[in-house]
Formats: structure tokens, sequence, C-alpha cells
């Protein structure tokens, strides 16, 4: 580990133990303005598909990337957190028995597991709505124009034609509406859809939060865009090399499903070669930023080689 | 049927028109802009979700609010639509088979029946996300305080403070958890989560549209509240009384899982004695709205009356 990564890190769980307390803040059993009453079981289950574990690597995203910007404290964090949100109700619908099916999460029960799948499918709903609830909360932004950026922002990342659309098209290339060939330009529609859109919406959250300009945007998003798809990459060659311990769940499960992944596309080389082009798409987004952008470079870098 | 009724439920119906026009236009194969694509079975399963069928009661709540305070248009018409999204959204997975388990809807077979469960899960899970991407899109209002305001109201109207929540307590009652006895209180709680506060929502999201001064929000969504009570109470009431064929859908269903209703709570006659007083309740709030407000007045005794 070298010196930078071993401080990037650092700066990483830091941020994730910050993020950790604000998360615990929002899933809390007390009702907040306008909300009728929250059920305690819906709220433990929520707590449990949300809480105590995860990188945190979205919300980090949205924080530094409105660092960068001279945006700092709450407004940001929310931002991040409501990202997280999304994030983890999709893990938690991802893992439903009639999706993946998945007993094991973070090498904890899933929430269908712990709880029951009603309990699992009525979390998974609530931490969509808290995510644009957050957001549109003026406790994020006291500029109500930014507030709507940010839900039509995730929004569009998340649903239909985003990550939504993209776990349908994950669940066709298992063959399970059909045959289906999936070529090059087919995976890769998928993953921007499904992993990528997100991760490219959080640092674009963070845009937001810094009331970028419109070309500052554009960087910014082009270096999420690379960070996802490199994100992406790293995830099918993780898939295919690690073990089930180190990942604390099972693995190889595309290729035990018969779905084509990047590394069958472009091979074990091709694919570690996209990664690093990907990273320097990322960095050359990054140009004009200043030192300052150091720590998403490191992010990016940490993406291809992070080791669950 | 009087002929104020008779006029009632044209207006309803020729607005039902418009607004399935509208849901229809949301809904098709192209993509939006922000969005990668649409997955044609995807948009195909949320089409059978949403269209051809309900009498649209919440879209037209939004806009009669709306159109009392001199507000007219595209704007309330797809506030309202993106608040029939989100009751959709609530239908096809209250349908599942792991939370109600039903195979009929509006006389069709119900999403997980036409399509498949994970099919129907991300049906709703991109439904709710279209409902919160309507509303912060500056095509529903360029004013971007209108945008974020709406978000904020469906999202606490909706989540585990309202509706999720409410269906998570409608679970429970069912013994599902453990035994459990209902009590008038948690009864009204239920019920105001589950369909209520969605219900006043809709008449809120047309005070908002409508710029309403805080007296006069104030006052519709008293309205809303009460007639989303009388709607449960009817609903109680229709439930213990009409036949299966008149419905298209199964019924005595709370019976058949021993939950507490409020016939059960008040019986038959003092069910229906609520439901008048809550007439009466929506009526004076509506007092000072002027003439114009009659079509309220009638959509609360359309309410309480309809026999589907």
């Amino acid at each position: 580990m070298t010196p930078s990564t071993s401080t990037f890190t650092t700066r990483l769980s830091d941020a994730a133990r910050v993020v950790e307390a604000s998360l615990e803040a929002l899933l809390s059993d007390n009702a907040a303005p306008g909300e009728l009453a929250r059920p305690p079981r819906l709220m433990a289950a929520m707590r449990h598909a949300v809480l105590g574990g995860g990188k945190r690597l979205r919300p980090f995203l949205t924080v530094e990337a409105a660092r960068l910007l001279g945006a700092e404290g709450k407004g940001p964090l929310r931002a991040g957190c409501a990202v997280e949100l999304l994030h983890c109700y999709s893990l938690v619908h991802d893992d439903l028995p009639s999706m993946d099916d998945d007993d094991l999460r973070r090498g904890r029960p899933t929430v269908h597991k712990a709880y029951d799948e009603a309990t699992a499918i009525l979390v998974g709903d609530a931490l969509q709505t808290l995510a644009f609830e957050v957001l549109a909360d003026p406790a994020t932004a006291s500029d109500p124009a930014i507030r709507s950026d940010l839900v039509l922002g995730l929004a569009r990342a998340s649903g239909l034609g985003g990550m939504v659309g993209g776990q349908l098209l994950d669940l066709s290339a298992e063959g399970r509406y059909g045959p289906v060939t999936m070529g090059e330009t087919d995976v890769r529609l998928l993953q921007m859809m499904k992993t990528g859109a997100i991760l490219a919406f959080s640092v674009e959250a963070g845009a937001i939060m810094g009331q970028a300009d419109p070309a500052s945007r554009r960087k910014l998003v082009a270096y999420g865009h690379a960070l996802g798809a490199a994100f992406q990459v790293a995830d099918d060659i993780l898939d295919r090399e690690a073990s089930a311990e180190a990942l604390g769940k099972r693995t190889g499960k595309d290729q035990e499903k018969g779905k084509a992944t990047l590394v069958d596309l472009l091979g074990m080389d091709g694919a570690r070669r996209e990664c690093r082009q990907l990273v320097e798409q990322a960095d050359s987004a990054l140009d004009g930023f200043g030192p300052q952008a150091q720590v998403l470079r490191e992010a990016v870098r940490f993406v291809v080689e992070r080791q669950v």
C-alpha cells in the first residue's frame, strides 16, 4: 500500500463514519414533520438494510466533488446520504428471491432473510422515497432550484431509463425472458444503466451542491461516467477472480447464470487494459481543477484496485 | 342518479381521458433527456400497470383543487399524473405474492401474473421514481420552489411515515408478525397512513400548483384528509357488502384475514354515520371558496357513494 493509498483509505473511512452517523439520524424511529408515524418493524429493517457496513463510496464522491467547488457541511453530506439510501434500496430489491435470490450481503443476512419478503419489498420502497424526501428537504439546500435539480438528476439516473431499467436488462441477460445474445454495446449499456448512472450522479450531485458552472459540471459528470464504467469492469474482473470468503457474497454468479460480462467479451487482459484507459479518462476530466482534485483521482484508482 | 351526480361523473370521466393520454405520453418507449434507454419489456409492463382503467380520482382532485385557485393546464395535470403513478406503483407492489397475493386488478391480471414477479417489483420501483421525475421536471412548474414542494409533500405522504408505513401496519394487522389487537386509534392511523395521506396530498398538490396562501392550503388539506378518511370508511363498508363480480377483485379480504376494520369497530350504522360526518367536515373545509368548490363537494360524495 503506497502512502497515498493509505491516506486515501483513511479519508474514505473517516468519511464513512460521518455518513453512517447521518444515515442513522435519518433512520430514527421519530417521525419527521409531515409524517404520521414510523412503524418500528419497518424502521428496524431499514436500519438493517442501510447501517453497519459499506464503503459509502457514493456519498464520499458527492461530498468530495462538492468540496472541490467550495461547498462543505451538512448539505453535501445529506445529498450524498440520499444517493446512498437509493443505492441501499436497490440492493435490498436485487437480493429478493425473485431477483438475484441472495441470502448474504456484506456477510450478513439479506433483509428478506433477516425479516421477510414483504418487509424487504417495503424497506426498498421506503428507502427510495426517503432518498427523494432528503433531497427535497430545505435542510439539504436552501435554494429550491438546487433541491429540484438533485431530485430530477437522481430520478433520471435511477429509474426506468437508468438503474431500474438496467436491472431489467440484467434479468433479461440471464435468458429469463427468452434467449438473448449480448454484444459489447448491450453489455456496456446494461452496466451504464445498472451501476454507472448512479455512480456518475453521485459526482454530479456534488457539482449541483457546489453550484458548478456548466463546463465544470460537464467535466465532473465525465469523470463520474469514467469512474462508473471502471467500477463495473473491475467488478467483472473481481467476480471472476475473488473467492466467496473474501467478498462475503456469492461470486462467479454471472458465469453461473450464463451472463456475458466485459471479461468474456474483452478477455482478462482487455478488461484490465480498459480499466487503465478509464482511469486516464477520469484523470483528464479533472484537468483544470488543480491539486484539490487529487482525492478524486485516487478514488477512481481505489475503485479499480479495491479488494473488498 | 341526480342530475348533479350525472354532471359530476361526466366531468370525472372526461378528466380521466385527459389523464390517460398524459400518462400514456409519460410511459412511451422513447427515453427522456438524461435517461439512457427504456427497455421495451419494462415499459410494456409499466403501461399494463397504469393504463386502461381506474377512475383517476387522485389526478382529478389535483386538477380541480388547482383550478379552484386559478391554475390550469399542463402543470396541474402533470402533478396529478405523478400522484397517479405513485398510486399505481403501490397497487403493483401490494398485489405481489408476498403481500396481498392478488391475481386480478380492475378485472385484469395483475402485473406479476401478466409478466413475472421480478418485473412487477421493478415496475413498481420505476413508477415510484417516475412520479418524482415528473414532479421535479421544469415542465410541471417553472418555479423550482413549487417543484421541490411537490416532491417533499409526495415523499412524506408516501414513504415510511405515510403509505409504505401504512402497508407495513396493514401486514402486521393480519397477525403475520405476531398477535395484534387493533383498537380504533390503530385502525385510524393505519388507514390515514395507507390511503388517506396520498388522497390528502392529491388535493394539496393542487394547492401547491395554485400557489395557495397558507390559510387556503390548510383548508384544502383539511378537505383532503376528510375525503381520504371517508374513502377508507366507504371502502370498509364496500368490502363487507359488495360482491366479487361487481368489484372485479376479491372481497371480504379483510374479514378473511382477521383484520379489524372500522365496520367491526363502529358497526355498519356507525360507519355510515362517520361517512356522513366526514362529508360535512369536507364541506365546511371548503367554506369561503365559493360556488367553484362545488365540484370538490361532489367529489367527496362520489367517494362515499361510489359503486365501482
